[in-house]
């Protein structure tokens, strides 16, 4: 590579929309921008659709290829080291070169990587986890995403599989399948399906009283109710600690990192979390890795742009 | 670095011996041999003397130190990616760095690595790991080892406590505490002793007939009754199968490997431990990372000295 502009172009892209942000060297966001993703045709658009956005924007900014070190992309599915997806269902991607296809049309070198891990690395940068070299986030949104920073680089495993924190097997007594086909899934009680599941379950069982009793149960209405000292939501938001803690302790206990970075819509309950997460974390966890700091993710929406130029800027240095 | 000698020297430290080996660049073990490891005084002197037995077999060899690449180090404790030992207690050693101190002695490049990644790299390199580039290795002795290799490179951690697949907490009903302090560690079930524990307790919970009993129960023992269909012993064989299994399905599932690799005593029980691990590794693994191959360590005691020298060659090169 060796490209020395002084711009990066970072495309986090997602099923319903593509999100590019305009970067200098620094790592400051310069500009951002959103474009639809066309997944019909079997996504054949979508790399396109996204160089052209780029080729506008060069335009409009001025400035020429010349003056870009790279263009990162982050996708939602296995991307190996080489940058091939290895299928990516919700665009429709079978197995091919993102990293090849997207060269060929803008004549910059890309980077490619899946979108859970490259947003890790975008809080390692930018986010909950700067100043970090061995980093574990995990995103609780809809499912459980994670990815993972050892020694400043992206895991990315043999196939791209690396850092699947949310299937990360944490229940015997699963009865109900995960979205994965397996039993017992992290994500299964930690996400805000996961956690809105658990909530459910524990006020079928009895007539206890609690504020969620009648209203809408959601992770945002249970992790309320637990900041207001409800019983039940509180014994909710243990069961919710107890499984996160004890997976992030044997993850940690491999990885032995300085940072775990906790994001996703359950993170907006902020800091009481961690009250739950950790006692179990600190008691299962390798003492070696024990003195871990838990950062709230900070980038939101953004970190897979931070992530994905950050890709491109480790790999021009 | 950059050095462009010849040969490698590779050095695995135990709490008893020092092994040794002379190695090509390509890997061939021209030379090995042994001292013993004074660890009196806080082990100041075991640099020394491996420095001392390393220039007398550059005389002996009738080479000079330019022919030398440099010296690889394993040692038995938490070891950074800067050569920076954080306390060896079987050694005697606090925090200092191995790096330095024997490069001040020897003036040849050095890298030093904990003992048991730096096995996993040298079964990657030239053990039953051979062709993979990320590999998870499980060293079932009297504890459990474990070293983890992703994207090529050893997964240190933040301070070298990386790939401590023994103290993955597996078990919440466990009331004795492992040796790290912690209860229902991997290590408790899976280890010579563990599996030794866990037919006793077996042993004791029924009269049940065994050829185990009367006899010495070792983990030795309670694979050969195995293989002789001893219906206790298969019982034991599945625990511990079910154990190692959910524990590798975990941790797979972050590192997505395309090997596993089992070392140690418990392994010359052969095949047949992959008959009781993998069922639950398959079960309970992310589907991106369930295409594993399982194989047997081929290295045995020397693996430790054939990691290290390719923690050297790959710092050189």
């Amino acid at each position: 590579m060796g490209n020395s502009g002084k711009y990066i172009f970072g495309v986090d892209i997602g099923g319903t929309t593509v999100k590019l942000g305009f970067f200098d060297r620094e790592g400051t966001l310069l500009d951002k921008w959103e474009i639809p993703t066309r997944t019909e045709d079997g996504g054949s658009k979508i790399l396109p659709d996204i160089a052209d956005s780029i080729t506008k924007k060069i335009d409009e900014k001025g400035i020429g290829t010349e003056d870009v070190a790279g263009v990162g992309v982050g996708a939602p599915g296995p991307i190996d080291n080489e940058g091939v997806v290895h299928r990516a269902v919700n665009l429709g991607w079978g197995v091919f070169s993102i990293k090849k296809t997207l060269e060929d049309i803008l004549h910059l070198p890309v980077m490619a990587g899946n979108d859970a891990n490259v947003a890790a690395l975008g809080e390692m940068w930018k986010g909950g986890g700067k100043g970090s070299s061995d980093l574990i986030m995990v995103t609780l949104g809809t499912g459980v995403g994670g990815g993972i920073i050892t020694g400043g680089r992206v895991l990315t495993g043999v196939c791209g599989a690396g850092g699947e924190i949310g299937h990360v097997h944490v229940e015997d007594n699963e009865e109900e399948s995960c979205n994965c086909g397996n039993k017992g899934c992290l994500e299964q009680y930690t996400s805000a399906t996961g956690v809105t599941r658990l909530a459910n379950r524990k006020l079928a069982k009895s007539d206890r009283e609690s504020v969620l009793r009648g209203g809408e149960v959601s992770a945002k209405t249970v992790f309320d109710a637990v900041k207001a000292k409800d019983t039940l939501a509180m014994e909710v938001a243990e069961e919710f600690g107890k499984y996160l803690g004890n997976g992030l302790a044997v993850i940690s206990s491999v990885i032995n990192p300085d940072t775990i970075v906790i994001g996703g819509g359950v993170s907006k309950a902020g800091e009481i979390l961690m009250d739950y997460i950790r006692p179990y974390y600190e008691k299962n966890v390798f003492h070696g890795s024990r003195e871990v700091k838990f950062a709230l993710a900070t980038l939101g929406n953004d970190a897979g742009i931070f992530g994905s130029a950050k890709l491109v800027l480790d790999a021009v240095l």
